[in-house]
């Protein structure tokens, strides 16, 4: 079995990383930490785990980690880095939720995060944890850096097309939507149900920090080619879920049958994409690690238009983490999940 | 008393013209039609209007409009073609809120809308109803062709910069929401609670109907430019609304000052448009006949984005139908609205 | 014009108050006091509004009050009490919406708010502002305590029944259900769109606050019979309406009818309830000042069940506030509602 | 590996007994069958199991079903029955999700499902499939009928207090809420988005079908006593999940001690139901087999209230069925759930 420890374990991510790990064959969860909660037994934060769950919250304390095989931190961005130094001593692999390590390049970090890096000596060791682009690496690395839920879903949508060369990757433009837990557990006015509720709203137009990561990985598809995106996310009134419709214009006369192809042939081997001929929707997606993707050319325009949805608690976030757990120890990626 | 007859009114949009115009200090409704509802008194059919509304539901019979000073159709597009003959010799104002009368060109229509224009004879005298376009035009037409809903609030958006030549009409892209609503009263499971709620996708990604009317609005705005739009509608779990996120290729340096002022000055005299600074949302304008919306320029992708919202039952549908009302009849322009 | 002053009027009763009261025809709102957005335009706290109102909310300072003709306090409950004394000084009549003069009896009070009662001497003058029991003393008075939510819905279900002797008022059972704007404007992780949605919960069972307001109002009715009610309140995840579901014991054989004409004779007068022979529901009095009722007998039980339905904003609070100052100052009872 | 027949797997309660069954260790699916999806692959009617399911809806034809050794008959109340004298010739063990088997007195169905019973002869035989009740009898049946979603909410509320006599059985009376699956894949306007979005109503006040077998069930746990209940169902605008909120006058001097204690000892052996200290909510048993009940007693009107919730197509239908089926074949209740 292998010794799982969480950290942050009481926010949505931490508990949909429970929720997954208690069923699943190989994992034995340890110890789960959180800060606001600690003391309180798991159950009455989240009574629908009464039955399942035996554990406490406890706080953060490095002795309480000794013997975990991998921890998962799942903090607001920011608390990661400073933990790492010291993380990476007592447990061995670890697998970071949050967006401290995905970025290679710190002025990129400082621009979008708005604080300076604290612990920038993990960054190049540190590997981006989308398997559908870095399995051999995930497979070897001490550090995963997870993606971003719009990252993951947008840069799904694009990999093949950014491989093949089969669209200009510049001007790039993203309309994406997220249910709301994707804000995690929040006690906002802004938040709340009534403010949400019956309502749509685009934020952080142009300025969301999963631009540069988004833009990082495509660079990488395409063999360092310059990539911009102008993305915009917006809030809709459900809990789970992300849809991304990225508009694109294709290099050459392309057809659908060869986007089509590219698509095909790119997740061929990936259990987890699923490329498909109709439009696509988050309930076909919700509560499983599935990215399920439709692209269309519109010839008129000279523009491809393609569609992903995921879960954004799942692929987003908890599910691939421990998609990636898997690679990590050798296990089927599609363990557990 | 301005008489009025609406036709189809018992749709979402036939009954939204009743709750605004019921109210309207210079209307009276004489005559309701609906098809599968005759024989009904509207308040079994709506129950929010008992008390305010003794009107029963008639089946359409020309003789039933004499005396209509204007007559509203509200039927599903293809309907509002084949009775326009006889209609306009019973009522001397006709305000159409489907597709029927909106493009110029058949060719255009029928690729579309999937069938042959029956009525082509009434094209080049219909006005176009976005008073923010065409407001002498209407003032003055016998027959007004309401704005698709999701064309509103995209037209809207870009109308200022078409009109100035602040953007690349070639190459737009558009995401929109809209709420479910907009789909009409409907019986079908696709349109069921449980298959739209906690659910969003997309639908005829780059076929919907209102493409042509956007593109022939605005090249009409860009004194016959060449106009290209890539759009794409999707659903979301909300009654009302539509919030529409565009990008647009600067055409030269501009920054958003220029923006801002080419929507300012706009938008200065039409009193539904309201130029915002901060993002807008669905909820600001829901139950309203308000058009919120939001430029923004980014200057590292050279393009502008911009979000504009309405609600597609008033400004979307019945509140624009009224408004272009008041404009035929000489009122204040927010008379009643 | 009545000069109106609404203090507390930046949560979801006091900007109900203000989207009613810019648009009634006697009125004219001269002050907006709000103590955590004073120094704000309305209109950035509530964008809505933009276009529609020029206020700044103010902090609360008696002198600002003066001139005005009427105050509404829309403050939570335990605020208004404190601010009495000086507010009759200043303002002639004064409609709260809150629970603190609603209880005649100073024990009950201090059971369900759970703290003492500030000014006591108050209560013996303000009069319970439910029109439909007390049109004539409300006309007279100068302190009107405008009911809560739930005990608007339930109170006007049974007032027929009580009023007639037609139940037994001991053994009432009450089940209801709420949207969430019920529960203020909140940034409670409670209240957050994610632990709502999809979701439903009991909460205060048979501790809520409105039980003695209840109870009081029916014995006053029933000419001072002993009522006992037990009344669980639910939040259900919609923002607007209240669902009241009704149990009460038939005193005596009696059939549809005779309930039925109770109901038909006690409101025949009463402009906004709506007694039905079909099931309620609530989005047939959103955003409406209506109560829509309906009972049914069931003979095999010998029980009747009350159904009944009101916009909690509006005929729970800041729509019943305007009917009863419009009682207060001569007008139509149904003036600008 | 058990081979299971799905005999009507289209509809939510049919496709939710695919999806857990699909992951159930002991189980392989090996026929589903669908009137109007015949010929269609699973996964082109629920996306959501592309890659999970390779089975394609087959008409029903008797032959097909050789070979199972159970068959769920997921099709609405009234056609079980017509089909139960053949299938029992081929399938060895039946469980039905509809209601035709649910009530021994053919006079009640007939008056509560509004038409005759077409083959009573299998009455007797049919095991009532609570197992919370019958858990002995449901593992020596070969037909087994599923309780209704409302009853198993509401009858696993009041067993404990039945079987002691803690309260009158007769005068209780309950109001429960249910998510709009229960109501089945529909095409109806009723059950479309706009109109339950925003909305709550009550429906078949007094008369629905579910209340015959919540009295015969709480009259066998109580050894024939007479029972009668008023029920009133409510449609609430989310996907899953049933709250019921019941009432019942204690029989003598209780204490909440006592009443906690008699849930404690009657569910102690029961692993799917938890008796809460707290207030109940739906989201703690959405997509789980378990109920979560909350009993209170409110000495001041000599009531208890309990509230209860289920996940009306898991443990209110395709749950509880795979563990009368787990039951039936000598399995761990849980296995699979």
């Amino acid at each position: 079995m292998i010794n799982v420890a969480i950290i942050g374990a009481s926010g949505y991510s931490g508990s949909e990383l429970l929720r997954i790990l208690l069923r699943h064959p190989e994992v034995s969860v340890t110890t789960v930490t959180a800060a606001s909660s600690a003391g309180l037994p798991v159950d009455q934060v989240y009574p629908a785990l009464t039955g399942e769950c035996e554990l406490t919250y406890k706080p953060l304390l490095p002795d309480d980690l000794a013997g975990a095989d991998v921890a998962f931190v799942a903090l607001p961005s920011g608390e990661a880095m400073k933990i790492m130094p010291k993380l990476q001593t007592m447990v061995g692999k670890v697998i970071d939720l949050g967006g401290d390590f995905r970025l290679k390049d710190t002025a990129q970090y400082e621009k979008y995060y708005k604080h300076q890096h604290a612990s920038p000596e993990f960054l190049p060791g540190a590997v981006y944890g989308l398997p559908e682009l870095n399995r051999e690496a995930i497979a070897n690395a001490t550090l995963v850096s997870n993606p971003g839920c719009y990252a993951t879903s947008i840069i799904l949508g694009l990999l093949p097309l950014a491989a093949q060369g089969l669209v200009s990757l510049k001007g790039i433009s993203v309309a994406a939507v997220s249910g709301i837990s994707g804000a995690g557990r929040s006690s906002s006015v802004d938040m709340s149900f009534t403010e949400l509720n019956e309502n749509v709203r685009a934020y952080k137009l142009t300025t969301h920090q999963h631009v540069p990561e988004i833009e990082q990985a495509l660079a990488a598809a395409a063999s360092g080619a310059e990539v911009t995106v102008s993305f915009v996310p917006h809030l809709v009134p459900i809990t789970r879920g992300i849809h991304s419709t990225i508009h694109a214009t294709l290099t050459k006369e392309s057809d659908a049958r060869a986007i089509q192809d590219a698509f095909a042939l790119y997740y061929a081997l990936h259990p987890f994409v699923r490329v498909r001929k109709n439009p696509v929707q988050i309930a076909a997606v919700t509560r499983t690690n599935f990215c399920d993707i439709h692209p269309v050319v519109e010839a008129r325009t000279g523009q491809v238009v393609i569609t992903s949805v995921i879960d954004n608690l799942v692929k987003g976030a908890a599910g691939q983490a421990i998609q990636n757990m898997n690679l990590m120890f050798g296990l089927k990626e599609t363990t557990g999940l």
